[in-house]
């Protein structure tokens, strides 16, 4: 097998809840024509190992042999430092929005920093569900005839590879700060996350059964949004563990 | 039915004896998606009004429907004073070759002009005859992954399509997403720094005096990252709040 084109490494595609063993194929056939391989399976509900996949990759074979299937999304992103969720739908979430060719040019400057990043793909008929969507920094809209955006899965996967390949074939990398530390991995924020959503649990704060989950969104969302260093994250840590003992210290001194 | 988003004619597309149906439903699908509707078919060796053509264009219908049939490739092309034939191939021929994003500006500048102008597509298996190619000024060439450049002919019809839309959209600024609430003021985020860093004081967080400038400082770089809303900094008092007096009010009981 010889190199693929590309010396950087390029995105992760994650396909969550797919449905369709042609459009699984045509993905990977679409990553492999842009020189990438690495395929993630949300729950995938068809098989990806089947002879429709395989004919519909004509030929890509190694790129589903090479698929991971996770049981949740937030563990197919847990060792990737920057997440773009594809929507055509407005989600009322504050988020920045880059189109497939914006999102290249930050993908270019992550790979040559070392960072690893992925796109979040929805299902065939409904798209990415907000909890989906909640886990990415960035939301990834193609701008396309806004009278008719009804994109093909497998289409919608070729043009932000393909973004993602001629970004490399015109330009080198633009630089990152320098000294700047990269961005921490999904599975230390989703460690933070865990760590804020327990103590609020207990102290109540998440008390109202229904709002709980738009509430838990909303504070994932802000801060997913300052995509947060190792470092940051550490600080945050220290800053719940903090307030919530040092008043049970104090109130049980008292 | 609305204006589609292009105020300019865009190229024809030209399939050459395409094989099956579904590539015929989903190059329709791709060309509505970039505002594209004339869709001309060159002795079609299957169906293009067919159940699986409609299913594949996915409401792209009146694509489909306005579609037209010659018998020759010289037939289908006589009305435009442009055309461009996609080949993955050397053909041994002294052509100008283009990529997808050169043709569309050179595309942009014909339709403009007031010219007409189409792309030439090959059957799935072949690929464009010399015969067909023969009839175009210029071939249109993707770069892709020279290792693996099969590309299926709908995605090679988006591509070409995506690449004509994009031509005509000025790529916008970073955008957040649409009904987004607006950041909220600095006076407003001073407030919540105020409300933290004396809770932070308070537990002993920022005890060590030498280290606290520093600290404040990080802390306050990682929240003004996420250009918070104001319902955002609400909340975020809220959870300062609450992981506070809520310890206190447990430890005061116990």
């Amino acid at each position: 097998m010889t190199e693929i084109a590309s010396p950087l490494v390029g995105p992760a595609v994650i396909l969550v809840r797919p449905q369709l063993s042609e459009n699984i194929g045509t993905a990977a056939r679409a990553m492999l024509n842009c020189g990438l391989t690495d395929l993630r399976l949300v729950e995938p509900k068809a098989g990806w190992l089947s002879e429709r996949a395989f004919a519909a990759a004509s030929g890509a074979d190694r790129v589903l042999l090479a698929a991971r299937a996770f049981d949740s999304t937030a563990a197919a992103v847990g060792d990737l430092a920057r997440v773009w969720a594809t929507t055509a739908r407005n989600r009322f979430m504050v988020k920045p929005v880059d189109s497939p060719r914006a999102a290249a040019a930050v993908m270019r400057a992550a790979s040559a920093a070392g960072s690893r990043f992925g796109v979040l793909f929805g299902p065939e008929r409904t798209g990415l569900e907000n909890e989906d969507v909640s886990l990415a920094d960035t939301v990834l809209n193609v701008p396309l005839n806004p009278d008719y955006t009804s994109l093909n899965l497998a289409q919608c996967v070729l043009l932000v590879c393909y973004e993602w390949y001629q970004a490399g074939v015109a330009e080198a990398p633009a630089a990152m700060t320098k000294g700047a530390e990269p961005v921490a991995s999904k599975e230390k924020l989703m460690g933070f996350f865990d760590h804020l959503e327990r103590e609020l649990d207990a102290c109540g704060f998440l008390r109202v059964k229904e709002k709980r989950p738009v509430m838990v969104r909303n504070i994932r969302n802000l801060f997913q949004r300052a995509l947060l260093t190792g470092q940051e994250i550490q600080t945050l840590h220290g800053i719940v563990h903090e307030l919530v003992t040092y008043r049970r210290r104090k109130g049980e001194a008292g």
